[in-house]
């Protein structure tokens, strides 16, 4: 009989304890062996919920049961979810985590601590939500090397992106609305801003490069200023507007950043809509696969938790395969100047286009000039950006 | 050092050794252990081949080598194949297949022989060509019951399909052009007539079951009768016309069958073109998740069966977890009659419509009249086409 504890009641964690439950006898079936769950902490109690009569208050009632080897850390945050899944896989635990918070600022550190103690520290649930792409990506692209990574990694964003498209709705009344039916947070800013897609494509990024990058150095650019006229710029090129984490590996060195995107229409990305995510892997046997499903919510989230638990007790008798990562050092990074692709660029209706903006189609949208630029790097584009001063209303990178 | 032997060395095998060469530095590292292809069975020699002096032609050779731990079977069709993969599997050897074939007629036996001997029969590359959806479905969808399958698992029907509809080229046209291409057979029935994807949907519909059913006895319907008529109809309702392997569990009763069917936009499966194959599965903790990308091809599908080899030498200390299948019965398998899903009607101009055929929506396409039914089961469906008689040229399933 194995025994697992959950940290943290909220969605991930009621989710979890609900998938546990719900599934348990074909789970059991397919283990070959019992589990129950002995702990849930929580701060609050949860006398209406048939789990409430396992809620504890106190970290340590778990970590000094020698009988819990499962551990669940579904708090959110950094602190105390890092220290207590520190504590736990010192004690010689188990942890698996759906928090990307943590896996993204402290995974070389935890992978390690897993390593040294003989145990595992799994995140399926940290990207995707429920979509299975980090075992795939260890596991079924195990025979490539991975060269680029593109994905739609935050469900609330795309929500907020696909309704600006598809209802002409601009995006601070789309926000409102999304944050009315729980799809974004009071504070948006960790979706709006980008940093949960950064964290997201870090943890990717590193299972790709065996480099983690530090989440909060890497080029992050938010959707808060996404005009109507920029959407309607990309329809009229056929394309969608999309926050798209990328990564990619050249020569050794590691390119990972956020920003929103013009996707064109042959690209897969560009018709995953609404809450949903996807994660574009180009590997270089393969060629380019995808992995699409519900990026985020209670059970789909719970779901790739349950996975990782069931992945670890199916393993208890074998040695642990460590993940085994190094954190990014300055010189693991391509210079993000060098970063090459083609770019569009609204301009002021009657703006002077510079020379050195050569581009290959043009449209009037709105009131403006839009230019489908031909590639260039980032130090160009920022050159170019300054010739058009007040000129230039926006310009986006394209995904080719 | 790991020996492994290669069975076939036609478009797969030799895929397989290039992966295993090209990227053996990298692989080498993420497994900690060095390996070597040691034989690779073909009757052919290859003297131009940087893997000619591999080649042997006596199965023997292989067989009786103790060194040789690691068999992967590409060789294709059902003899030799079954027979080889039996007495490596019997000689305590671990065997892995792109040959979909041999999984969906011999799985039942074969993963039982490989439990017996304590060794494994893993199969990655005998649905979806280089996409990871079997080890996916098995470790990642482990927390859930998977309640459906729908699939575009062939990539030759569906290049055909898509081509029929973006330049309006009627099926035998467009079937001459992928046989010049090679993406299609001189004898293309295992593609065209729905054969292949017969067998690649008995192979998922048994990992979400544990029931492997017969391929030769599932319903079967390929695209030849399909007319630029219908394509047009189906663009007229802004559905895309697609060849799909259907599989689902409802109430413990399998229900698996292969047939064109009408694929409305929202349906992800609605915008996988070309050569790509998609895998969309329902199920009950994560709801829907798709696996996409290049569903055949030398180095995509060479690419799964190397992940196999690696999961095999990963785990080679480890127990080899079994897979157990049992031959479906009558009894597992749904009433095909009673399964129900909305139809497209297509009568020739002028037909009287009877008052069985309830429909939500008609379309005057290319002198036919088009007919978008409400939900019927299959007995239904037969009893109306029956009263129609020659005024019904065609009828389609939706997939919704």
């Amino acid at each position: 009989m194995v025994k697992i504890a959950l940290l943290g009641f909220g969605v991930v964690g009621s989710g979890t304890a609900e998938v546990l439950t719900e599934n348990k006898k074909i789970i059991e079936e397919r283990l070959g062996c019992a589990y129950e769950i002995k702990y849930i902490l929580d701060l609050r109690e949860f006398p209406d919920s048939p789990f409430g009569s396992l809620v504890v208050h106190d970290f340590n009632t778990i970590l000094n049961d020698p009988e819990v080897t499962v551990v669940a850390e579904m708090m959110g945050g950094s602190h105390p979810a890092y220290d207590f899944t520190k504590a736990c896989l010192m004690a010689g635990k188990n942890v698996v985590t759906s928090n990307k918070e943590v896996v993204s600022t402290f995974g070389v550190e935890l992978c390690a601590l897993a390593r040294e103690h003989g145990v595992r520290y799994l995140f399926e649930a940290s990207v995707g939500g429920g979509i299975p792409v980090i075992r795939p990506m260890i596991n079924d692209l195990s025979s490539n090397k991975v060269a680029k990574i593109s994905g739609i990694l935050n469900g609330t964003t795309n929500y907020i992106l696909t309704e600006m498209r598809d209802k002409g709705t601009p995006f601070s009344d789309v926000l409102k609305e999304a944050q009315r039916l729980g799809y974004a947070e009071a504070n948006p800013s960790a979706d709006v801003d980008g940093i949960d897609a950064a964290r997201k494509i870090v943890i990717l990024a590193a299972l790709a490069s065996g480099k983690l990058a530090d989440p909060k150095t890497i080029p992050t650019e938010g959707i808060t200023a996404i005009s109507l006229t920029d959407t309607h710029v990309a329809a009229a090129f056929g394309f969608s507007m999309k926050l798209i984490g990328h990564a990619a590996l050249t020569d050794g060195k590691l390119t990972a950043f956020v920003s929103p995107r013009m996707v064109p229409a042959v690209n897969p990305l560009s018709r995953i809509d609404g809450v949903f995510n996807g994660i574009l892997v180009n590997a270089n046997m393969v060629g380019e696969v995808m992995f699409y499903g519900p990026g985020a919510g209670k059970l789909p989230t719970a779901s790739a938790v349950v996975a990782d638990i069931i992945d670890i007790i199916a393993n208890r008798d074998a040695d642990p395969k460590p993940i085994l990562w190094e954190a990014a050092t300055d010189s693991d990074m391509a210079d993000f100047a060098g970063y090459v692709c083609r770019r569009m660029w609204i301009l002021k209706s009657g703006a002077e286009i510079p020379a050195a903006l050569a581009f290959d189609d043009m449209k009037v949208v709105d009131d403006t000039v839009a230019l489908l630029g031909a590639p260039c790097d980032e130090a160009t584009a920022a050159s170019i950006a300054k010739v058009l001063g007040e000129s230039l209303l926006s310009v986006y990178r394209v995904l080719d």
